[in-house]
């Protein structure tokens, strides 16, 4: 093992190699979960402590982070905080000093801000992992989506990816397309105009704004969560409308390659971008990413903490 | 042992035999939790993960899980919820098939809609315990009060027992009187002829409106706790006039055999069901029932993840 | 070792020989910190319970709590309620005898009433460790600055303290008068004259309205943490006018000897009490403070459980 970084900051500051590192250390954190039997943790980092500190909402990211924690024997406190005076930047490193002097060895910032977990990394000796960085990364999360698809035996360098929805706004849709193209694959952009940066479109990727089109001809499709502020917002046409024009329905999937992977951050909305049904499809694995996300969570833990 | 059982859904689901296999456990852990000397765990469930999803608020219910949790060596993940988009029945579903993805033993589960426990049985794989679904039932908490009861060397064929309040809509009563009816107790419901369900008087369960006609003859008084929003909705006098009509006061409580026991499920309203005095008074068990219900939950878990 | 007491209450109820027992104990633990290499705990009280009950909110001393609970292997349950009807003393008292009755060892209590620990330790078997009560006392606070003091070779016989800003509502400025009078330091409150109690200025404390006057003399400054209500309430000046008048510049501390310590028991409001750049100069001991909290507490934590 050659691991180097001490921080989880974002897919951009990945190289492949390491995006293959993290693969292998998550594949055997995932067997090893499956053969402890109950009767066990897989104490690598027993003693070890970590903070999960959460200054916007999240169930999943922290439960995900949480549990992989503690199955690695680690001290783990929470600390949330939303809208209250912690949310200036100032008084955010006074937060992250203090939480140092405390002596602990990981650090989980979910911020609004981007750039915030970064910021961080400048007033901590801690390791510092990005849960979520306001529109800019989610690299945990794009993680855990390449282990799931290349645990399954596909080659990115032979891989179509369609990103559907609110490209725009999604930290997670950043983390994706930067890493599917640092590992080769080629990826499809489809959502309303509004909704796709021109940027991007520049940078050559492929965009359509029409569902239909593309899906014979991919091998996954990646539906980001909708959020529904932004339909306030007008951006979006109605949950109906949506749904009628990117969401996936049976005959949607029918129309897909039977290899077809269907994947989704969660929480989905049931009806928005996908049917209730299809949640749960031989073509769905929506609940593998879930399970993939805690091994790849201890994988980063264990890497920051030991693994060089 | 031949506990067959993998969820806790309500006493409706249990024999007499299971019940009173519940006790047995539970015995022997209170006499583990005596015995411990602050040195110790009992960690017949090192390694097992619980998650502890409370979609309405709760105190002493998710403390008593979490202490029995982890005394038992369980890695334990909190969630709370309240008011947001989770209650829809759609999303619990995506929420317990996450949660069920991260690999968990055991989910206590709340939720202000009966049957939501038994619907999570469908999408998890782990064990779920309900800590309460509306105003179905609330199992480990009767359970906890029949063995108090029990370990006192009472017997429940030989049994009178009054339930105090407002019968209506507490799922504590109903867990009561159904636990109470399989183990051979009488019953006396006590309380507002509005607060009393026709259908329990039509069974032929004994109703009285005025507690003071029946407090000679019992042998337990189960005290209901009044939920003020319910006096608002003027199903119930005014706090003052609860107490003079239905609370135990000293003269009502002298009025009680000798070995009659006063017991609540808590949090008490001192001076609507009960006068501050009597809740630490000889008769009363209210703490014991606090402390059985820790040995008690240990013995739920310990029996639904590894009773067969 | 001969400690006696149960309860960390007050540095009102400790003695000077308690407090230096508070030290050693301290010193020890963080030494067995810092050379725990983050490959163990430190499981003086493996097995024990502690419960976190905080009626106000607070997320350094609960986090510090929790983290000297964690390194000492006890089981940690948090309990956090605010202007909820549990605020009423009489559910008080209710809530303790519940999370007594669940047989735990500890418990750490913040609340808005002075003299709300103590009233718990009627009503429970188990160590009670004041984590603030009111305008009262923040004993470990102070026991953990103190220690920051005499760690770096101070003698309290031979020490200036200034303390200054609100004192007159300052619990933490209660706990240090009363624990440097007790160690022998002479003290100087500087502060608007609203904001010093005149009862103090009796007793014969010295006091100062301009803290430019005191600079040069002292050995320690501590500067409390500014309430924003209070400015509401117009007790104090506009944040700009307290910063000129009370903050410490680069320009004040220039003016203190060389071997001056600043101290603020945090959060700090940079621009208020102190100029930002100040917080991490080579006379600011703010992180060290925090860092030796954690000590503080397992040595708290310890004395109280197994001291004697």
């Amino acid at each position: 093992m050659n691991w180097q970084k001490k921080h989880v900051l974002g897919i951009e500051e990945m190289s492949v190699e390491e995006i293959y590192e993290v693969f292998d250390m998550g594949k055997n954190y995932l067997k090893a979960m499956e053969k402890r039997k109950h009767d066990q943790i897989i104490p690598d980092l027993k003693g070890y402590s970590a903070v999960n500190l959460f200054f916007e909402p999240s169930t999943r990211t922290r439960m995900s982070f949480e549990m992989a924690q503690k199955l690695l024997g680690m001290n783990v406190v929470n600390f949330q905080s939303q809208g209250s005076s912690l949310v200036k930047g100032e008084t955010f490193i006074d937060t992250v000093q203090t939480i140092d002097a405390m002596d602990i060895d990981a650090m989980v910032i979910r911020h609004v801000k981007p750039g915030t977990p970064e910021l961080a990394t400048e007033y901590t000796k801690s390791s510092v992992l990005n849960g979520g960085d306001g529109s800019r990364e989610h690299p945990t999360q794009a993680l855990l989506d390449f282990f799931t698809i290349w645990n399954l035996g596909y080659d990115f360098r032979n891989l179509k990816v369609a990103i559907v929805g609110d490209i725009l706004h999604s930290r997670v849709a950043r983390s994706e397309i930067i890493g599917l193209q640092k590992l080769g694959a080629e990826i499809i952009l489809v959502g309303p105009p509004a909704l796709i940066p021109g940027d991007l479109m520049e940078q050559g990727i492929k965009v359509s704004h029409d569902v239909d089109d593309i899906l014979e001809e991919i091998d996954v499709i990646y539906l980001l969560r909708i959020q529904k502020e932004r339909m306030a917002e007008a951006f979006i046409p109605h949950e109906e409308e949506y749904f009628k024009r990117f969401g996936i329905d049976k005959r949607r999937l029918d129309m897909t390659p039977e290899h077809c992977l269907v994947m989704h951050p969660g929480p989905v909305n049931r009806g928005v971008e996908i049917d209730a049904e299809i949640v749960n499809s031989p073509k769905s694995v929506i609940l593998q990413q879930v399970r993939n996300g805690v091994a790849i969570r201890m994988a980063l833990l264990y890497l920051v903490l030991k693994g060089n």
